[in-house]
């Protein structure tokens, strides 16, 4: 059964049915769990309490708890990205504007939670500080996903309704799909980077992992500042497409059995779904050929301090990170130019459309025994760190927004559906999304 | 005597004292006037006249003549940049946007303006081309100052009222300066670059030069798109700051008799005008101690060209922009991020103040013989060239915006006052040039 959203809570909080300091109790128990030994890096919790004791109910967020990935200065406090190599940085003199305002929205922040080092990686597992265990297969620990591998489980077992994170190529999507909660990647532009270390000041996206479309609205809204636009459209007047170029490819069984049956449901339902190639997705290849924004402006950021601790960083991350050392100036401006090209040819193909489905990641989540740190597992690692950003990378480059549902039925591992477009349709892919949510809730109820 | 500015011969127009057709006839004279033979690379009367014809009377440029610099798209032209390695090139498809929101003004275009190849150099010589001679003396051939040179000369000897160009260091202030006209380079992103070929995508400014500061005020408006605020505010309301930093260095006797004189009226008229030293002018040497924007951006757009017809280019620009070719991305971000600290903290240094004074150049025009295309000028070109964008690329680094207005005697050479701030402080920049303007005319009566 799944846990409550936010949107209901604060119901019962109107209702008198719960308090503020009940809910944080609870989250409280979940952030204390020993299976959830990595998911926080710290937390505050006396803080907390004092904080919900005193929160308006009627705030938008109502005084609920709300996590925050280790990437985000609050204030008085050390960001330390996942890593051991900014300890002595001196503490954040402010929130991140981000976190301010789930603050200023009545969120009341539990502490922060473990992610791959600086954000690299989609798998999740982090050599210093653990790596948050899955809550989906309780035989088997799983990855979370990542880089905001703690915020999603954070949020899947309920230490919190909304977790902060950020989305560089999949970071919020793919732990939200392996954890099967949702997660939003907006259009970059519409939420601030102001107070967040940076991967890749090109891609970067703060955004958020909720447990339903609906308290994702509600997330974006208060991390952008900007109200969605309700639609009131039905299902059948979106023209949505299928992208058959990779997006499909090397996916898992259960995957493709979910994925197909949410298509099925669609159809079934009204909804006109074309399959189209979407051949430019094969080009994202050639034009990163030379090296990736991720690399280029995470070596830029990272040089004097590789050069003065590159041997306490996850060897995994550094290796990444130089290769951004020896691309020329102009093989990066070919890329920012390559890339604003491609988008607009991207955006050409797709403007009959108001959405694409794809599965947001192609495989279910693989056991962390198999891509925990270790040389011996580096290959496997990276060959599942690239499936994992595959399609989820596409959206990014393409500056636009997607967001992932979970599409699983009540046995299978998380799946998550990817319902995504290109530049500022973020309020087309939410008003479609909380159709697609309504369907697959009604389609296995609790 | 000062030919009239574009709203006298407007208000002429509309008393019936001149037609647009004898307006053009007088452009065409000036623009087929041996003196100024190298002015235009092409010029369009035939066309010009039928459109000078059927002109709006009412539209804001009311059929008045236009110049357009060869950076510039007009459709069905092959748009040259002022070299020779684009001769093969295609035709444009379609009016620069900024050529199109001219023309829809009720702008005729004469033709297209000599400039120096690809925008380089402040100089205005071209090897290919030919040098416009700067209009101011009639004794010795001077340089028009670049890069936008046929556009300040057309302007200066009334073959246009206005003259498109770009700025990306100084290339619209600088020939104006040198030229006794004005020149404003807005807020770049203000202004829209699509239909002009890149020198440095960072700094790149479209902007134009008239015969008077309403005159900018009006070009801004159409090129912009947006009005501009007029404010009633006296002269006595300004906060006025002269810089001391490196900006007064080197300068001539002219310019240091134009601007202290300049300085004085000012202060007699009322104006509060403070000498602040803004040190941080001399860090931008080490800012761009790798290699600046301009010969990183340039490298990636002409590289291919370069490896064809490298040969063809002017050996000084070639240089220019092959010193791009080994700058490392980091570097290259490094210098985008270190600009973004610097114009902040130039904005801190500037917050008490409504505009900084300025010469634009610290010298008049020199002999265009002192620095005419040839290996054992080299030098001299290269000290002027730096000597020629010093103080307004200060500008460009700072995302600002500036206005240069002549400020000489009547019988001294041109000397350039630059009025200028950071960025989107444009109308406060407009409305206090005009206060300037008034007093210098009225200083110098005709």
């Amino acid at each position: 059964m799944p846990r409550p959203d936010l949107h209901s809570t604060r119901e019962r909080l109107r209702q008198g049915l719960t308090t503020a300091s009940d809910e944080l109790a609870l989250a409280r128990a979940q952030a204390e769990s020993p299976a959830n030994r990595d998911v926080f890096l710290r937390t505050r919790f006396p803080q907390a309490e004092a904080e919900a004791r005193d929160a308006r109910p009627d705030a938008p967020l109502a005084g609920l708890p709300v996590s925050i990935k280790d990437l985000f200065d609050l204030e008085g406090e050390v960001t330390r990205a996942g890593s051991v190599v900014l300890d002595r940085a001196a503490p954040a003199r402010a929130d991140a504007l981000s976190v301010a305002r789930l603050r200023a929205a009545g969120g009341v922040v539990v502490g922060r939670t473990n992610m791959s080092e600086f954000a690299f990686s989609g798998v999740g597992v982090n050599p210093h500080r653990g790596t948050p265990v899955n809550p989906s297969d309780p035989a088997t620990p799983r990855i979370p996903g990542g880089s905001s591998s703690g915020a999603a489980v954070s949020v899947a077992t309920g230490a919190a309704y909304i977790g902060l994170g950020s989305d560089t190529g999949g970071s919020i999507r793919i732990p939200a799909a392996l954890c099967g909660i949702v997660g939003f990647k907006n259009t970059a532009r519409l939420t601030p980077l102001e107070g967040a270390y940076p991967l890749s000041s090109t891609l970067d996206t703060v955004c958020a992992m909720t447990r339903s479309v609906r308290d994702a609205i509600l997330a974006h809204e208060v991390l952008s500042g900007c109200r969605v636009a309700r639609s009131d459209k039905p299902l059948s007047a979106y023209r949505l497409a299928v992208a058959t170029t990779q997006m499909l490819d090397s996916a898992d069984a259960t995957v493709t059995r979910a994925f197909e049956r949410t298509l099925k449901l669609l159809r079934d339902a009204g909804a006109r779904i074309d399959e189209i190639p979407l051949a430019q997705i094969q080009d994202l290849g050639s034009i990163q050929a030379t090296g990736g924004f991720s690399a280029a402006e995470s070596y830029a950021w990272h040089r004097h301090l590789l050069a003065e601790q590159g041997e306490h960083y996850d060897p995994r991350v550094r290796l990444r990170i130089e290769r951004g050392a020896n691309m020329r100036a102009w093989e990066y401006l070919d890329l920012q130019r390559a890339r604003v090209e491609w988008l607009q040819d991207v955006g050409a193909a797709l403007s009959a459309y108001d959405a694409v489905l794809s599965p947001t990641v192609p495989i279910v989540a693989p056991p962390i025994a198999d891509v925990a740190p270790g040389k011996e597992r580096d290959e496997a690692f990276f060959r599942t760190n690239a499936l994992l950003l595959r399609n989820t990378s596409v959206v990014n480059m393409l500056d636009g927004c997607g967001i992932s549902l979970p599409c699983q039925a009540p046995d299978e591992l998380p799946v998550g559906l990817m319902v995504w477009h290109g530049a500022l349709r973020d309020d087309t892919i939410l008003n479609l999304a909380l159709h697609v949510e309504r369907l697959l809730s009604s389609s296995f109820p609790n």
